[in-house]
């Protein structure tokens, strides 16, 4: 398996979750885990193709459907504790490219029995968040939430029995790119989601009346057909590992643009209300208090300045 | 239960999915679907809170876990035929509403054994899509894809362990609001999502490579972690019952907030390129061809003209 060749993010044919692997070699073979020693199979500005969870790092934690996932670097060669912090570069970065394009992660784990190990694969997961934290060394680690594809959002596929041979508009002809695109697996399973989750609740229906669904970075209000369209995004994420609370102080009325932007730490909010990773001020209204203590663990955990430059 | 109490979404204390109603009186009583005659439980400018599929509309058809759920208006009062157009008015656009706003439908079925019948919950749905299409009758009718909302989904919730007492920033006092909000029933079952899917697939990422990340419709870029980030729009949609093809010529290159606009029928392309409900015209690419048959699909199906006047 030349290295020049595509990646190829998704199932492996032939190779169905609870696989058993005897080492690193026959999941290397299988093209399952292209790398034999590295715990990510990564490709440059690509993505992440695979993981190997081998219990190396102290700060993984894997409850099955999730996994909170340690980034790479920054450990002992001999002692393998974590000795520096991580950056968000090399493979590191490639995570994120998953979470960005929706690229799912074939994940294996080795499982080790008295004296010996195997490996066995678990299936596909979706990148959802990555974040920076002090690890229990002390060290800054780069952890991503991992969760498991349902194999519906994998296997389902757009049938291929509608007509598309009518006179295409716009332009001349349709060449194929020269560009070599990924492989995605056989045709049945290529299909991959990324799933947005926007929350509606008392709360964030409270924040987008208070702004009148105007969103508080850009100030730009959508009108769809049952009236206004706006997101509430939690400054402090809900749920494990980061346990926002749903209240009024932890939520931003957005555009799904600057939602997104917001999850993906391209920007932040200083204590003053200056926008950090843009120009201008956040659009305040008397009614809607936010908690410095949020906006500072945004800031900690997720935004990432200049993303933009190292971006590209 | 007198009118003028706010609308509940989400589950009823006690009820799980399962629970059998002898009536409609009893299913009324238990709270679980407030009217006693029409199908659609809905509150002006709020919501659908609840429907009852009792087999009345021939264009109905229940899948369980989806639902393709047919419109209210248009049917003979004698014969229950279709024998006029329905609009997207009334119980209707409160279906809509609870799309674009994330709010869970509860479902009960009318069970008919023999000579008997009775209602049986089926529990919490989302409403995914609407679309208008001529019924078996020949009249148009509009259409609202309803599916099974997993439990772990509705359940979910945020600890209340955080601290949220620190001082709060940008004004002086967090007064309650006197606007009465919904109930979303029992704090730990109270959140409700919406998730937006955003396919990753060899023709998304062409599209988007093609354009630059640029969004057809406003030339935005938006910048993550990872590098641009834009989404692509299957013109004619994916999936049941529409079954439009994963091809590059039914793909759009959108920003996150044209693509939800888009998604919501706000906006459409006419063939020559020209926005409708939105002035300007489509940025094209000369390899990017779009297939007039997927435009005319979406216009038919999907656009709803002066949704930003009527909706508001």
């Amino acid at each position: 398996m030349p290295k020049s060749s595509p990646p190829v993010f998704g199932p492996i044919d032939g190779i169905a979750p609870g696989h058993e692997f005897a080492n690193r070699l026959e999941l290397w073979s299988a093209g399952v885990h292209r790398q034999t020693q590295a715990g990510i199979s990564a490709r440059q500005d690509r993505g992440a193709e695979s993981i190997v969870l081998s219990g190396g790092y102290e700060d993984d934690e894997d409850l099955g459907a999730v996994i909170i996932y340690t980034g790479r670097g920054g450990r002992s060669t001999e002692t393998a504790q974590q000795v520096a912090d991580q950056t968000l570069t090399g493979a590191n970065l490639e995570l994120v490219r998953n979470e960005q394009l929706g690229l799912p992660l074939r994940v294996t784990r080795k499982v080790t029995t008295g004296h010996s190990s195997f490996y066995r694969y678990a299936g596909l997961y979706r990148v959802v968040s990555h974040w920076a934290e002090n690890g229990k060394s002390g060290h800054r680690v780069w952890r991503f939430r991992l969760e498991l594809l349902p194999e519906a959002a994998a296997v389902e596929q757009a049938p291929s029995s509608v007509t598309t041979g009518q006179t295409a508009l716009f332009d001349l002809a349709g060449q194929a790119m020269a560009e070599p695109t990924a492989s995605y697996g056989p045709a049945p399973r290529q299909e991959v989601t990324t799933l947005r989750i926007v929350r509606d609740t008392a709360v964030t229906r409270r924040v987008k009346l208070l702004h009148n669904y105007c969103c508080q970075v850009c100030g730009v209000r959508l009108h769809g057909a049952a009236g206004p369209y706006a997101e509430a995004a939690h400054i402090r994420p809900l749920g494990a590992p980061h346990h926002g609370p749903d209240v009024l102080e932890n939520v931003l009325c957005l555009c799904p643009n600057h939602h997104v932007l917001f999850d993906l730490g391209s920007f932040s909010v200083a204590d003053d209300g200056q926008l950090l990773g843009l120009s201008g001020r956040l659009r305040l209204h008397k009614k809607h208090l936010l908690n410095p203590a949020f906006l500072a663990y945004q800031r900690l955990h997720f935004y990432q300045p200049n993303a933009e430059v190292r971006g590209e």
